[in-house]
């Protein structure tokens, strides 16, 4: 392995990690570090504050570093942080996949150009080892299908709201007093960091370019109690699902929504803050892999992992690891979520009425989606009913439809829930 | 990446694999493939029959191979023409659980000897990705514990004993029938196979050569139909486990013996032919990856994507990857299965007697055993009893000792089974 110095990014719970880890390897260098507030007491035995800068830029223009270690997160300030870092010859290994999914391209088309190789393991996913491994052992593949789990924090909810029969607000409460949610929780539970990492996880493995704005987003904000009950008695299990899956045509359909999932399904036994990603490719067929997808220890698991591969491709060879270029140059043709194949969970609230589910019946007819469950799931104290649909595979622009014309008909009062499901 | 030429010796199920696996990628050329039998039909387009060989020796001789690609299997003569081929200068990428196991050492060392990398993926749990991610991305952790389900046959037959309540030879017959068993089912169902690759996966994940001849191995053929349902009545599944750990004291435990496995823990839910393996490691806590463990297409993807990897770092270097070779220098010092300790299920027939459960805990709690359970489990026609009992943390020794005084008791006829618990 070729001893390197190396300059980290950001000490917060990730880079603490990464410090503590790096303890153990005596090739490693920790040169300086960059912080936010220099004069915050740091809880680190025979911690040198001599470390400390709160001007990242004395890392990336610092001739004696040879690799950036960036888990500060953020674009501002740290995209332009990173291209200095390239420009002065500088390697990467980043965690920050909201940069990497909003400016990815044009980072690593200037590290070709720098000869530089940027690693990001613990962008997706935290500890499980996912993209080193679709670069390298997994390569012989053509990968057709993600589906995965990439947020914690809306698993704990979910898990939570499932098992203690919660309304998303109480078990949100609870994961923001565990430390399991953030104080403004939008990039958790309205999908966004999921968005990121699957847009990351989507153009490695599809070998394409995937457009985060035009990734198809929805949050688990809407789910509610009697959402997770209906599912349960259905045999499913409601998950934010971040998937990604190569069409037929060669289109690539991208998206982040909650799903019911089989509980068939491995992916409905993942629970709390687990993460799981399952992948399908030929000729490997599927693959599951599950570990913790955040925190301090198994993040800092894959960006001292990303930095001793590193270091050990060095010291074989000064040219970078073909594998380890990520190919942007060929941009993903992505279908709007109109244009997706689904089978869909419908609860609606509609009057006590006999006719009621005749007309959803009806309505669902005349759009071409076929039903294959439904049923009253009991009448509300002001006398409406709640009918539960399950559709078969159906075109998502024929289901939204159906949903305009059944809130016209007299005896549906509204459509409480729309939900995509996977067997 | 480097344009290769290969050899490949062995053309059954995997070779055919990797041979239309590599019809996708024009760098590689296969010059020769060594058979047993060269004039048998092959049922693929387009074959020339002039790239068969049945003297492999004329693949390991040839100048012109860089890789050798070994996928016929066995120690006799495998064994020789790999040597011959490392002393040719070739590199070896081989899915031969049962050579490394029993001759790694002398092989690995050769291969040092000579600057050459094998890389044997496909050897544990097929199209898994576990060998690659140990020696890359994973390689800041202190991996401390393996528990795995890394035989597809033993499995099935477990999965549709529980499915189908049918006894050990039906569902074995049913296995061969359906081609998931062989003929002589020994290999699997004794647990050889499951050893071969428990002991390669704990020497790279310990970093300690451990010696397959000290692994304690049971097979299946005991477990009854009986046996699966008491399981499953405790909240428990069977399961032939293969495991590994480092204890405290630095000393490792390396194993394959069928275990009751909790429903709620991951490897339960693993069913039929699946692999998975489940790691713990510092600091990357606990991974679980799951995955097609034989079969042509899975094992082909860990074959061409060793191949791949290769190529590409040929290109960069002529230097072996320094990863990609197994330390075998230090040796494990192996427990025994006396010294170690575990929860236990034992299944015991006594006589239909009020004073057969007392006798049964008197003897376990002279022996240092603490029960957590015990049930009696019906009444059989001859009028004995089925007493079923489950251990607290027991050392082996004691639970041998507590069962050889058990069946001296006069009310006690005999141990139908004994078996280890993970929870």
């Amino acid at each position: 392995m070729k001893a390197l110095k190396v300059g980290i990014i950001g000490f917060g719970t990730v880079g603490t990690g990464v410090y503590n880890v790096l303890q153990g390897f005596k090739d490693i260098t920790i040169e300086k570090i960059a912080v936010k507030n220099i004069n915050k007491k740091r809880n680190i035995d025979n911690f040198d504050e001599n470390l400390l800068t709160d001007n990242p830029y004395e890392i990336v223009n610092n001739p004696e570093i040879d690799v950036v270690i960036e888990v500060a997160g953020g674009v501002n300030p740290t995209f332009d942080i990173l291209k200095t870092a390239i420009k002065n010859g500088k390697h990467i290994v980043t965690a920050n996949k909201e940069l990497l999914a909003k400016n990815g391209s044009e980072l690593f088309a200037l590290a070709k150009e720098n000869n530089i190789i940027i690693l990001y393991e613990a962008a997706v996913a935290g500890g499980i080892p996912i993209i080193m491994p679709i670069k390298t052992i997994l390569c012989a593949n053509k990968i057709t299908k993600i589906a995965a789990i990439l947020n914690g924090t809306t698993n704990y909810i979910l898990t939570k709201m499932a098992e203690k029969e919660l309304s998303y607000d109480v078990a949100l409460k609870q994961a923001q007093d565990l430390g399991y949610a953030e104080t403004d929780p939008t990039g958790d539970v309205e999908g966004f960091d999921a968005a990121y990492k699957i847009s990351i996880l989507s153009t490695i493995s599809f070998n394409k370019k995937v457009d985060i704005n035009k990734i198809y987003r929805e949050g688990i904000t809407k789910i509610t109690a009697d959402d997770i009950k209906s599912a349960k008695a259905l045999g499913y299990t409601i998950k934010l699902i971040a998937m990604g899956q190569v069409l037929e045509d060669g289109k690539i359909d991208v998206r982040v929504h909650p799903m019911l999932v089989s509980k068939k399904h491995l992916l409905a036994k993942i629970d709390n803050a687990t993460n799981s990603i399952m992948l399908s490719g030929k000729p490997v067929g599927d693959l599951v892999l599950t570990g913790a997808g955040a925190g301090s220890e198994p993040t800092a698991s894959s960006v001292v992992g990303d930095l001793l591969v590193l270091a050990s491709e060095l010291e074989a060879s000064n040219k970078p690891i073909p594998q380890a270029i990520c190919n942007h140059d060929q941009v993903a043709e992505q279908i709007s979520i109109g244009d997706t194949y689904n089978e869909y969970y419908i609860s609606i609230n509609a009057t006590n009425n006999p006719g009621a589910i005749g007309v959803v019946g009806t309505i669902c007819g005349k759009n071409n989606i076929n039903i294959s469950t439904i049923m009253q799931n009991g009448i509300n104290e002001d006398n409406t009913a709640e009918i539960v649909v399950i559709t078969e595979l159906s075109k998502e622009s024929d289901i939204q439809n159906a949903l305009n014309e059944l809130v016209k008909s007299e005896c549906i009062n509204k459509i409480d829930n729309l939900l995509r499901v996977m067997n």
